[in-house]
């Protein structure tokens, strides 16, 4: 057992240092690795499988609500980026800059997209001419580049992988109804395939996408009390397509403006994965993306041929069930292999030894509680779907658990900042005028910041938390990765 | 019928003008758009589906082969592109340089990746430490940019989709297999999916990767005789290794260099297949990437309810049966629709008319050929299977036959070029004594450069077609795409 011993010791525990925690199973569970290129990051092929997993669940959800998948270019060039005041004035800021093409210098400088709402604007306004070309739902799997000074695994680094769509409508009822459609998409696919509980709300005004309306989000907590927001929904009314002259004809041959939406989800899911579900043994993966949804163990291989054989067995009988299912039986101790797959959070293990073999049974052990079951040989094949799914639903009542247990109604400052005192982190849900500079005070004064409005209002007053006006909303407040 | 001839029209015979042929079909089909960035395309939904299917079809090649898929940063600091320096001097002159990060310069540049050999080398030698971690196997997709002069249309543009394995062997033996295995995976995959015939060579010295110790290609000859690299394996040695210091510890407990592999295929296939299978109609699609394989046509609908209801079950039995089918019952004429699919290259369109829905019969229409034959309506969903793949197989035929119509052995470059006077484009096989100078001779009298050194030698005499002295090989001379 020296060698399990020694690879779980390598985790720093959670309760000890949180961020070293979190970067030890990035690396630990090769999800990723660093390079010579600051702030960005390999992602290894077990971190790649889970995000390819991730792809294919959400691209078919998206096909089946009529979405298309395009390919725009990587770069933009600065005049296109200048068409929208707002939204060069947020990204500007922070992309890269191509100046060269050879040994040449460009006459006009290029921006590695740091999002593509400019591309696809400059699209549309080709290909839409009349109400018939409407909706437009286009979708793109792509890297983006923001140069972030400060970086972390997934959670924030200078090129991530995400999908953003970006769609076309001839009424601003169908575009909203989009924008809060996808946003419903991905807290579905969150709470039913992550595993991971979100709250749905629109942010504030300070906090809106450059050149949006209005901006949603879902809004998960972590296992340490912090918000992760884990994918973005936004209306853009008709100003993009006012500034790129997007115009159709419509049924009453009037010439008119289409309203937008845009829509993304990028690889930090993987670190809301990892920062929800996770422990001191390592990563616990939801099922849907499990790279390795089972992992079959012999034990004692060498003491009867029988433990190989049956352990093959029962393997071919879960692959052909279409489970993601790995057989095990290389020389590694049992001891080694336990750690191993309780690193890459592999949902089940299932132990074969010879007296199993013996009894026709076989130890299921669960990841998400480390506990163990006996199953039968015969039926685990059948049961497998069934104990998976038990995995996942207990997943998330064990997050929702968390999240409840650190979620806090406060009526005043004092109170925010008692609670914060006494508990650390986790979410504020508190009354709040529509001013920023109550926002920006009540940051300053207790560290939390407006995370959204949540679409579930809660009544907790007629005031203001920080200026005692009246009231407009509950606001979730919390610190954020 | 006035639609169809319409849109018909809009497209160059190729007969007339094969690149503006080629270009119109890119256009007409919507396979791609042009925007502000130069050099660069829109993959358009269309264009990208063929993709999508392409990526399908080789991913699980990969996969299946025990490769694993990763993603590494889009940038390469100019010190580690620098490192080895056959590679650099190929790809230094023709890369997109990032200057400035936000609004400040950066203390060394980064190239945005023309491939990424340095980058998997940097990360190989950290993750490969013994024999025990080799092969790696590993590939990814992902764009990457060459800052060519002249573009087109997939087959040249500044950025481009790909796939790029990267692998690595304990042995030179192992390396050079798995160099072969893939370029028969890309000929297996044109030959049986895209239907395009292809000749498997090593590529002359002069023509090598930047960096490669062989390089390996298919060769495919378009409609028009020219030809078309359409995949390409590289065997490094262990030269990145050395230059990269990856090192591991073999079975003897000595320190050892690997040696590598990389094998790319891009988005240029869905240029080659345009141009292997199209006609003046548009489009043809081999069934395997057709992003819709049948289109069912309800034919004057008006005129009995039973057409629609028919059309209808037959489209669901289709999609059943797990095929890609679209049924088209909008308003558009069926000329126009007939137009509009064959544009668009779908391979069989199924017609069901009113005298069709009391015979019991449909119309299948082949576009490869644009034959048609009668089948019964209940027989078509259990026909449809044998019917894409009679497409299949004869649209091989016809492009292999193409070849072989175009194909020459010459002896002499006066051969060579009464050839060429008289036939135009074509694949020319002559002796070559291995010199570059013979190479380049032959290239300036004849205008053909040398594609390959198939693997499937002739004998076709004993001296080099250029300067007479002993041949070492049979080569294949073309002009390029």
């Amino acid at each position: 057992m020296a060698n399990e011993k020694k690879m779980v010791e390598q985790i720093t525990s959670m309760n000890t240092d949180f961020a070293q925690w979190y970067t030890d199973i990035c690396k630990k569970a090769e999800l990723i690795d660093y390079s010579s290129v600051k702030g960005c990051m390999i992602i290894r092929p077990y971190g790649y499988a889970i995000w390819e997993n991730i792809q294919h669940l959400l691209d078919t959800r998206f096909k089946e609500l009529g979405h298309e998948n395009v390919y725009m270019p990587m770069f933009i060039p600065e005049s296109l980026l200048n068409k929208e005041k707002d939204h060069v004035e947020g990204f500007a800021p922070e992309v890269a800059w191509v100046t060269m093409g050879g040994n040449e210098p460009l006459t006009e400088r290029l921006c590695v997209r740091p999002t593509s709402e400019t591309l696809f604007c400059e699209h549309y306004a080709n290909i839409i001419k009349s109400y018939r070309d409407l909706p437009k739902l286009y979708n793109q799997w792509c890297s983006v580049v923001r140069w972030e000074k400060t970086t972390r695994p997934f959670l924030r680094s200078r090129e991530f992988l995400w999908q953003e769509g970006h769609t076309m409508h001839a009424t601003e009822e169908e575009a909203r109804e989009e924008t809060v459609r996808m946003l419903n998409v991905y807290a579905d696919f969150h709470e039913k395939d992550l595993a991971i509980p979100v709250i749905r709300g629109a942010k504030t005004p300070s906090d809106k996408f450059a050149g949006a309306e209005d901006t949603y989000a879902i809004e998960a907590m972590m296992h340490d009390g912090k918000a992760l927001q884990a994918g973005t929904s936004h209306y853009f009314g008709d100003g993009f397509a006012r500034a790129f002259n997007i115009t159709y004809t419509a049924k009453d041959n009037t010439l008119a403006y289409p309203f937008q939406t845009s829509w993304g989800c990028t690889t930090r899911m993987i670190g809301g994965i990892i920062m929800t579900h996770g422990d001191d043994n390592g990563l616990v993966l939801p099922p849907a993306v499990a790279p390795i949804q089972i992992v079959v163990v012999p034990i004692a291989m060498h003491k009867s041929p029988v433990v190989l054989e049956k352990a093959t067995e029962i393997y071919e009988q879960l692959r052909a069930a279409g489970y993601r299912v790995k057989l095990d039986d290389s020389e590694q101790s049992p001891g080694w292999k336990f750690a191993e797959y309780e690193m890459k959070g592999v949902p089940l293990r299932i132990e074969i030894g010879p007296r199993d073999c013996e009894a026709g049974l076989c130890m299921v052990a669960f990841r998400h509680n480390l506990e163990k079951v006996s199953v039968p040989l015969d039926a685990i094949a059948g049961k497998a779907g069934e104990l998976l799914e038990t995995v996942r639903s207990e997943m998330y009542k064990k997050a929702l658990q968390n999240r409840e247990s650190k979620t806090y109604a406060c009526r005043t400052l004092d109170e925010i900042k008692s609670v914060r005192a006494e508990h650390g982190d986790g979410f504020i849900k508190a009354m709040w005028c529509g001013e920023e500079a109550c926002e920006d005070q009540v940051k300053a004064e207790t560290g939390v910041g407006s995370r959204c409005i949540p679409f579930q209002q809660e009544n907790l007053g007629a005031t203001c938390v920080c200026c005692g006006k009246p009231a407009k909303s509950m606001v979730l407040w919390a610190v954020a990765y």
